[in-house]
């Protein structure tokens, strides 16, 4: 894959081919809820009214959800956009990214000429984020963005840790982007997440999509929390009506959809943990323990490349992520987003015809 | 209204309001064509895969209709959001922006922290780009934006006009952007836009909004065209899913669409021509010549400010623009969109009304 190449690209020159069976978008496999496609049906004539700027009903609906202000929420066509708007808003100099993670974070950054440095995280640590010697690393840097739960490689910081983190950053007056995009997955988010401490730190940025938890990636959803001064300088970096109408009470309705989380939450996990289950009884693979719906594997003993591996997989009908594209990580490794029970078994199925073949 | 208020914005405290007939926003009065609607009830499904980067079919059937190359061709999500790319991406120092204009030219490049400096149009030449009096000004700045035809004040410039000043832009190092997003209600736009010689000169972006023409500013859908270096540089600074899924298929599905775009030019273009005789008869006010779905008029002649004027007609169920805040407007512009016949008419004696009692 080219460098930026995404998972979840279901096209081919331009055209969708729905042959291909994917598990390479980590998108929530439940699948878009009937309250979801309701909400779209019931307001697609009001198409013909601009999307209110203020976003008001999906930020009390944001703040009810996650227990913040409406005023310390700022809504985006996606969490990435909000990446984006952060940089060329704030123009900060130097950005500091433990990789491997979502390579969005660089160029965003890119986007707004920083200077990009990386931390790489160690493989046999599990890519675990070393905080002592990311502090090392503050006194030279104006932001630092991080994943929790990161992707690809599923790695999750116990919120003591982030808070050390914050309050070091704070001395050196850096500022932490912190990426919660797949938080939603976790039901024991209190352990991890700082989203509610954006009144407590001003050097910290939470940002968390909508799209993946709710499977509505093609519609665009997100949203970026801070405080009350970081919320204003970034409304008046992006255009006014950045999040469609179809978005705005598709998010309305999947915030008041506690079912689906309660379902999604359970399947997930049981899907994800049988997966991880069957996956290490495949002794040629190298499997890094997952924390939400997806899971990182190496391929490095089966004397394959990710990139060989993904087009063996990619034949027998099924997408999966190669991650050598990543920056941090090496030519062996590869993701696999959870799906339901009989696509994941179907999967399982090909991932061990693939290596039988190889071992011919 | 406050600054950068806009038309369209039919929410009251982030709740939509059916009660006011909205003639505050230019939006074609024929509304969602059919064929957007099957487009997006047949793509709802697939909402849960993101929206393709390329953008490759949309950008293919815009070189199609507008006779330019896809290279030439980047995708926004909305005209206003290709404006922050621009300037958060290029940082231009100095912004020239004839007014009164779209007050999002002004607010975009605010927005990169470019100096924004006003040439004042005159209210007795019916707001007319005086194009000598601004080649005057192009050694002093970086960007010119300019609206043709120019919102809201309906004023168009003919081609030969706009080339004089590209090339004296040209010869200044100035960039023009040149907004054409109400030219798709023009049967004659060959006489007017510049879109197919982003090649010839350099010195050109022009955006286009489609959400006015089509209907659907709700979705969010608008393309710049350019040469391919900038193009490359724009693309670089915006994330890669900015148009969502739907927007992209409403797009292709409008553009296929002939037989709407026939339509809608013959029915504004009668609907307009009957608005603005029946207003010249009304002679409390002073009426703007229009050139495509709206009509500026000044009420400065009755005594009332916009404002009053506004309120009124909002008590008798109608939404009309107050353009008090519009720089370089006084304090008595209004501005009407047109509908279809029914509505028009009781537009109309909605304002006969307001003028009557305020003779009365």
């Amino acid at each position: 894959m080219k460098p930026y190449e995404h998972g979840g690209n279901v096209y081919e020159a331009g055209v969708y081919n729905p042959q291909v069976r994917d598990f390479s978008a980590n998108i929530n496999p439940l699948g878009l809820s009937d309250k979801i496609e309701k909400a779209i049906t019931d307001n697609m004539k009001n198409l013909v009214h601009y999307p209110d700027p203020s976003g008001l009903q999906l930020k009390q609906v944001i703040s009810v959800n996650y227990g913040i202000k409406t005023e310390n929420v700022i809504l985006g066509n996606g969490a990435v956009e909000l990446m984006y708007i952060y940089f060329h808003s704030t123009m900060p100099r130097r950005v500091l990214i433990p990789i491997p993670s979502f390579s969005e974070y660089e160029r965003a950054a890119r986007a707004a000429k920083c200077q990009v440095e990386y931390m790489y995280l160690n493989k046999d640590c599990g890519f675990a984020v070393d905080v002592e010697k990311l502090t090392e690393l503050l006194p030279d840097v104006d932001v630092v963005i991080l994943g929790n739960p990161n992707n690809p490689t599923g790695n999750l910081l116990n919120i003591e840790r982030v808070i050390q983190l914050l309050k070091a950053a704070a001395r050196n007056n850096t500022t932490i982007i912190m990426d919660e995009s797949f938080m939603d997955f976790r039901s024991d988010a209190q352990l991890y997440s700082v989203m509610d401490m954006v009144n407590e730190y001003d050097n910290l940025f939470v940002i968390s999509s909508m799209t993946k938890f709710y499977a509505i990636p093609g519609l665009r959803l997100g949203f970026g929390v801070a405080n009350r001064e970081l919320i204003h300088l970034l409304e008046l970096g992006k255009d006014p009506w950045n999040v469609n109408l179809l978005a705005q009470v598709a998010g309305v309705a999947a915030l008041q959809d506690e079912g689906y989380r309660i379902k999604t939450r359970q399947q997930v996990r049981e899907c994800i943990n049988k997966m991880y289950e069957s996956l290490m009884q495949l002794s040629d693979l190298i499997v890094y323990e997952p924390s939400v719906n997806f899971i990182l594997v190496s391929v490095e003993k089966t004397g394959l490349t990710s990139t060989t591996f993904v087009a063996k997989m990619k034949d027998k009908g099924f997408g999966v992520r190669d991650c050598s594209n990543y920056p941090g990580m090496d030519e062996f490794h590869v993701r696999f987003a959870v799906r339901l029970e009989g696509e994941n078994s179907a999967l399982l199925q090909a991932v061990r015809a693939v290596l039988q073949e190889n071992r011919g």
